[in-house]
C-alpha cells in the first residue's frame, strides 16, 4: 500500500503534516499528524444500540426478547428510583426483577462479589447496569463471571476473559464513561488497593440504551467532571499513535458536541437539548475506547484518583489541558482540527489554531467550575514524584500518546498543574 | 423537549432552516432543514465489525471461535476465486467449508432455494456471504429460512422475520450495497417477477469483514455503479425526513469519502488507498440504510431494474442528479451541506452551494463513465408513464423524501434523465 498517497488523502481539508514519519513495529510508518489506514480496525459493537429520549422503554422490549425468568439490575444508592419505570415494565411481563444497589463510586472487589451473590440469589438470567461508569462497569464483571468459571483476580488485563455467557445491557445515566458501549471494566482490587482494569470484547455489552432524559438529574459537578472525561476520550482517540479513520469521526463529532453544549448542560441539568447533545459525544467517546483508547492524560490522572480518590473525570480535566500543551508540537495538525471541532476563529498556522483550542479548554474548564490547579483538590505537592513514578507504570496508554512521556516529563506536566 | 432550541443547535455551522416546520403523525416537527433529536432511533449493528486490509482473516479467525462442523459460502461464480483463503483457513482448523456460487446478479427465490438445499446438503451451521450485494442478500436469507420455521414468501416486507438461528457473517467483495451492515436483503420473487425485500433485524450479520483488497478487482464499471449507488444511500440518508443527527454523521463522512476516492478507484483499480476510502465511505452508506433509509432516487430507480435489467447503481446513478435538483428547493441547507462535503467552493447563499453540488455530481458521473441520461441503457421514452406508476408504489421510501413527489413529478423526472 502506498502509504504517502493515502497521507495525502488523509489529510485533506486539514492542516496536517509536521511530523516526521516514525519506526513502528520494525517499519516506517507516518503517526498522529499523517494517520494511515493500514491498521485493521476491530470493533466490537453492542448488537443494539439505542439512542434518544424513552428508550428505557426499549429496554424492556429487548429484554422481553431475550426472555429471562429473572433480570438483576445493578446500580448505585442515589439513583435507585432511576430503576422504578423497568422494574415494573419488567415485572409486567411476568419476570422477576431485582434491583442491587451496593455500587459505590469507586466499586472494590468485594462489592462485585457481593453483586455476584445477588444474581445468584435472584437466579438471573441476565443482568442490566443502570447508572454511571462504577454501575455499568459492575454489572459487566457479573455477566461475565455469573456462571463461575473464572474469578476477578484471573482476568484482570487485556484479553484474559474466556467469555461471558450471561446476556448484558447497559443504560448509563451519566454521559462521560461510555461503558456502555466499551469493553473495559474497572475496579479496585482490595488485595493491594490498586485500581485495575478488565478489557474484553465480552465486556462490550449486547445491548446499550443511552436516554438523555435519565441524566437531567445529575448534579451539576458531575456533569462536569463525567463530560470533560467523556471529552477526554474523544480528544485522546483523535490525538493517539493508534488513531485510525474510522475512529477520527467519531471523536471529532464527540468533541464537537460536549464542547458547544456541555456549558449549557451545566448550567441548566434541565436542558434537554444541551444533555442530549453532550450524551451521543460521550457514547461516541465510549465506541473509541475500544478500537482506540487513550492515552497520558488519562495515565497521569490515574494516580490521582487511586492515592488521593479524585473523580476520574475530575483528574482528567485538571490535566487535559497541561498534557496537551505538552503534546501540541508532536502533534499540530491533528490539535489543531481538535480546536476547530471546538469552534474556535480560524486563520494562521495550525499551531495558532491548535493554542486557541488549549484556551478554549481553559476557559471550558472554569465555566463547568473545574479547579484549575490541583492543589484546589487536596493533594499535597510533595506526591508529584510518586504520582509521576505511579503514573510511568501505565505504558498501555502511555505508548499511545503522541509524544513520548519520559518520568522527568510526567513531573513537569504534574508540577504545571499545580 | 424545547425542539426550537435544539434546532437552532443542529444548525450550528450550517446554512440549514430554509424549511418551514411540517406536520407529522398529528404534530409540528422541523423536518430535513430544521432536524431533531427528538426520534429515538435504534440501530442494529453487528457484534463484530472488521475494517482494513487483510480482514479476510479475521473472518476465518471469528468463524473459529463460533466452532460451526460445516460452513457455507454463498457467492457469485466469477468472484469464487475469492473464497479460496478463507476455505483453506477453515478446513486447516478441520471444519467442513462448502462454496456454492449460483448467486446471479439478480438473484430469484430459486436461487436462495437451491442455496438453502446447499446448506443443508452439506449441514452448515455457520453461513457467510462473501460478494457484492446480491451473494450478501442471499446468504442473508439462506441463514435466516435454514431452520425452516418460514419460508420466503412469508418474509417480504419489513418485520416479518420470526428469527434467525444460524450464525451469519458478510464480507463485501464490491463497495456499494453495504449489505454486509444492512437489515435488507433484495430477491427477485419468480411468482410476479417484482424485486422485493426483506427488513429484519435479524438480517444484520453478527460478523462483517470489509478487506478493500477483496475489491482491488473489481472491472471499473461495476467501480462506478456501486460506488454511485453507496453514494446514494449517503446522500438519501442525509436528505431525508427521517434522518437524524447520530446517522448524519455517518452519512457525511459516506460522502466524503466516495466523492473525493471514487474517481481514482475507477481509474486505477490497484489504487489501494483509494479502494479503501470507498470501501468505508460504503460501509457508512450501510450503516445509514437500517436506521433511516433512503428516499426517491432508489423508488425511481427500482422500475430501471426489474423491467430493464439495469444495474441498480447505473439506476441510480443517472437519476441521482435529476432527483436531487428537484428536492433542492425543499432541503436546501441540507443539500449544501452535502456539496461541502464534495468539497465544493464555499461563497454565496446556501442554494448557490447546492447548486455547485449537482455540478459536482455531474462532473463525477461523467469521469466514472455513467451514462448521462436514460435512454443510453436501452430504455424506451415510452416507459415513462408506467415506470412512474410503479415507482409511486414504493411509499416506504417516497415518504422519507424532503420533497412529495406526484405521479407527474416522477414523469417530470423521468423525462429530464433521458
Amino acid at each position: 500500500m502506498d502509504i504517502r498517497l493515502f497521507r495525502r488523502r488523509e489529510v485533506h481539508g486539514s492542516a496536517l503534516c509536521e511530523l516526521a514519519p516514525f519506526r513502528s513495529k520494525g517499519r516506517t510508518v507516518y503517526g498522529v499528524d499523517g494517520m494511515t489506514m493500514e491498521r485493521t480496525l476491530a470493533l466490537q459493537l453492542p448488537r443494539k444500540l439505542v439512542f434518544g429520549a424513552n428508550s428505557l422503554a426499549a429496554c424492556a422490549e429487548w429484554i422481553g426478547a431475550q426472555n429471562p425468568a429473572a433480570v438483576l439490575i445493578v446500580t448505585s444508592p442515589q439513583i435507585r428510583s432511576l430503576c422504578d419505570p423497568l422494574v415494573a415494565a419488567l415485572q409486567s411481563q411476568g419476570r422477576t426483577a431485582q434491583v442491587w444497589d451496593g455500587v459505590s463510586a469507586e466499586p472494590h472487589v468485594d462489592d462485585l462479589a457481593a453483586a455476584i451473590a445477588a444474581a445468584r440469589d435472584c437466579r438471573a438470567e441476565l443482568v442490566v447496569g443502570l447508572g454511571g461508569g462504577s454501575a455499568m462497569d459492575v454489572a459487566k464483571l457479573v455477566a461475565a463471571l455469573l456462571d463461575g468459571r473464572q474469578q476477578i483476580g484471573e482476568v484482570f488485563g487485556i484479553g484474559k476473559l474466556a467469555g461471558r455467557s450471561t446476556p448484558l445491557a447497559c443504560v448509563p445515566t451519566t454521559s462521560g464513561t461510555g461503558s456502555e458501549v466499551s469493553p473495559i471494566a474497572i475496579v479496585q482490587d482490595s488485595a493491594d488497593g490498586l485500581k485495575k482494569g478488565v478489557i474484553s470484547p465480552y465486556l462490550v455489552p449486547d445491548a446499550a440504551f443511552v436516554d438523555p432524559l435519565l441524566t437531567l438529574g445529575m448534579p451539576p459537578a458531575v456533569t462536569a467532571s463525567t463530560g470533560i472525561d467523556a471529552l477526554t476520550h474523544c480528544i485522546e482517540a483523535y490525538a493517539n499513535r493508534q488513531a485510525h479513520p474510522l475512529v477520527d469521526t467519531w471523536a471529532l463529532e464527540g468533541i464537537r458536541r460536549i464542547a458547544r453544549s456541555l456549558p449549557a448542560a451545566y448550567a441548566d441539568g434541565r436542558n434537554v437539548a444541551a444533555r442530549t447533545d453532550v450524551a451521543l459525544g460521550s457514547m461516541y467517546g465510549g465506541m473509541c475506547l475500544g478500537p482506540v483508547n487513550t492515552a497520558a492524560v488519562h495515565a497521569l490522572a490515574y494516580p490521582l484518583g487511586s492515592d488521593f480518590g479524585v473523580a476520574h473525570g475530575t483528574s482528567n480535566a485538571v490535566l487535559l489541558e497541561h498534557v496537551l500543551e505538552f503534546n501540541l508540537p508532536a502533534a499540530t495538525g491533528r490539535y489543531a482540527d481538535i480546536a476547530r471541532a471546538f469552534g474556535v476563529e480560524e486563520g494562521g498556522a495550525a499551531s495558532d489554531v491548535a493554542q486557541r483550542g488549549l484556551e478554549f479548554l481553559r476557559d471550558l474548564n472554569h465555566r463547568v467550575g473545574i479547579p484549575a490547579h490541583i492543589a484546589e483538590l487536596g493533594v499535597p505537592e510533595s506526591a508529584i514524584d510518586r504520582m509521576a513514578d505511579s503514573a510511568l507504570t501505565v505504558q498501555r496508554l502511555l505508548q499511545q500518546n503522541p509524544r513520548v512521556v519520559t518520568l522527568q516529563d510526567a513531573r513537569d506536566i504534574y508540577r504545571r498543574a499545580f
